[in-house]
């Protein structure tokens, strides 16, 4: 049993929002007002640069239907940044919040670059003598983090890309022509874990089902070989869906798309137009054929109406298991997933160093991928399949999802105000 | 009572599909079945096409389990297609198919296009001394049909754009950083109907809520109105969430897009990048704003798993409704919707003469349009609000909506075949 360290807990979130980041809130929440040693419980809004500017709420002021609201409230209930620590003087900045206010527990849920900030802050703070305890909370729909089987979001986004597919397959059915190709573009920067997914959306031995083609970002894009295909499942279906990873590349690297468009504070390119650029290439080289282009974009990162119940479940533990940990007297850490080997899926949780985190990205095996470069194989469907099991059960109102909204109520500043462009 | 007139069903589904098409044909099955003048129960695959080329399937020998399925199941489980009778002898021949088939009650599944065909088919019959009754079942997304009050299919994608409002506005909330705009550009050819609908997201007295723009093919786009709007809405709120019609025109009534992607059959613009347009202009003028553009396509159009309760119960009412008409005696109608002048909202069928639906399109009021150009007034909040009531319960398996296909089994042909071309 680890030494109890008295204190304040501050929890933050970072990063692109997904479906499910607020359960795992809900889940740090839950647990520390489990733990007396815990006193306060306070977010920081809007991620790293809500505690740089001392941007703190009570979250213990909230009401217990606000937080069981969070369960399944899509996108980040705090609030969430593109700022990036770069100097000295933020980090130390940061752990002077965390003294102003007896910060002795720091649970920050992000992506690999959150996990990067949280270990640089934890480095910081035992630097400065300061005694806290940080663990990182995993959340992305890019499924890249490594170490962990999988990663809360990922789930949820692509059970909605799944069900799009179905949906949409039996629309593009209808028109039974031979005529017809639809282009669902997904996201995944980097990766094609989402793209991948889609292909949850077969039935079980019927590798013919929609999605018929899906293009990742791992295997460089042919334009002869993707006429090629589309014209092959011409021949043999009503019609043809293709599922494509906004992150495709050619032979060179280089983005496959109609338009670059910047990147963000992270250097992280801004794509769009995989699907318009597949789209255009079909027009341009077939006679005849309706293509239709789809871009759900950001919507399918929300989808918390069709989250996945697996997913929803462990985003909660993850949340659950930081505070556990923390008190444990684990710090620099993060939450992981572990398969457990057995015949039915369990998961568990475990943990990791933070520097191993952030400075990894997790591929899709190229195992995975088919021989065809366009479908995957039933390693990748086994791994996938229990992820996006369950359903998340909703409350509406008025014919629509009820989602909660923090009340957010200020914690009291006591610093000096921040500059920082200084 | 009218007379009895025993013989054969033949019900077909035209045009573009929705969410709850299917319920109006398990609406007529069902009700077929309950009388006993009626022998065989057929559908037509592909819509007009299918009866042309005398493709007809026995929809009795289809498992109780499979009709039960088409209650939640999207799109056209007949099929539909675009194709246009045009000449002389394609009426022709469809008497011929149903003189040969002893189809006494025709049902067609339909928009405008689709009820003008019904109504030359009801007219050729008549002129042919078949006697037969022909009954219009009103589908359409569009909600474009005049005398009906609305029509089934558009509730539900009202409640899957408005859902998806909800959700993504959660997403660009979350940044709260002023500098930040969504595009969602839904579908709407020459009314903005549907995206009318997404102001349904609001929740009461809330009218900053998002969508806080939408942008509607009713109002003439003017650029610089346009460019005040965004700017007006990021002083006062954290993001700013723009809803646009893809039928957006400007003052000279020509579609505002990046890209015109040709006609349909009936002459219909194809459209595309209302959004993308949009997009591009606040690229172009604003300084450090980041835009996304998403266009979710005929997604919108097949999202069953949030297909609304109402919508759905509607449409099943309205298959049965048609088949009630046609044993009453009715032919050369179109079932319609009233509604009842009450306090709650209540939905009754009703006709209207096929020739009168056909060569009308509803508007949406410019009463209904407040005078900012760019949100809705509560009167067609009290018109669309009970259109979306209640959430269909698709089932689901490993995950995924269950959808149903048809068996299919195909009546035996006794007509030699048909040239669509000569």
């Amino acid at each position: 049993m680890a030494e109890e360290l008295t204190g304040n807990v501050l929890v933050a979130q970072s990063g692109g929002p997904t479906a499910v980041i607020n359960a795992s809130l809900a889940g740090v929440i839950d647990e520390a007002l489990n733990h007396g040693c815990i006193e306060e419980i306070y977010g920081g809004q809007n991620g790293i640069l809500g505690i740089l500017q001392e941007n703190l709420i009570d979250l213990a002021e909230e009401s217990q239907q606000t937080i069981r609201g969070l369960r399944y409230t899509p996108a980040s209930a705090l609030g969430t940044c593109r700022f990036k620590l770069r100097k000295e003087a933020d980090f130390e900045r940061v752990v002077e919040v965390f003294k102003a206010h007896d910060i002795r527990y720091f649970f920050f849920i992000g992506g690999n670059d959150s996990q990067d900030t949280a270990d640089k802050i934890s480095k910081q703070a035992a630097a400065s003598g300061w005694e806290m305890r940080v663990i990182g909370i995993p959340k992305t729909v890019d499924n890249d983090l490594v170490v962990t089987d999988h990663t809360p979001g990922y789930g949820s986004v692509i059970k909605n890309i799944a069900t799009t597919v179905r949906e949409v397959a039996c629309d593009g059915e209808s028109m039974g022509q031979h005529d017809l190709v639809y282009i669902l573009e997904v996201m995944g920067r980097s990766a094609g874990w989402i793209a991948a997914g889609a292909t949850l959306a077969k039935r079980r031995d019927n590798p013919n089902d929609p999605p018929h083609l899906i293009y990742l970002p791992e295997v460089a894009f042919e334009t002869n070989k993707f006429l090629d295909d589309v014209a092959e499942v011409l021949k043999r279906e009503k019609f043809c869906l293709i599922v494509v990873g906004e992150g495709l590349v050619d032979g060179n690297g280089n983005y496959i798309s109609t338009s670059a468009v910047g990147q963000d504070s992270f250097g992280n390119e801004q794509l769009g137009g995989a699907g318009d650029f597949l789209k255009g290439l079909i027009d341009q080289h077939f006679d005849g054929l309706k293509t239709r282009s789809f871009r759900p974009g950001h919507t399918q990162r929300a989808a918390a109406s069709n989250a996945s119940k697996a997913d929803n479940d462990e985003a909660y533990l993850a949340g659950k298991a930081a505070v556990e940990a923390a008190l444990d007297g684990q710090t620099d850490k993060m939450v992981t997933f572990t398969r457990a080997e057995s015949e039915t899926y369990v998961c568990e949780t475990g943990l990791a160093d933070l520097s191993e985190i952030a400075n990894g990205i997790k591929p899709l095996p190229a195992s995975w991928i088919n021989e065809d470069g366009v479908s995957l194989s039933f390693q990748f469907v086994k791994y996938a399949s229990p992820l996006i099991q369950g359903e998340v059960v909703v409350p509406h109102e008025n014919g629509l999802p009820k989602f909660v909204r923090l009340g957010g109520q200020r914690v009291e500043r006591t610093l000096p105000p921040y500059d920082l462009n200084a």
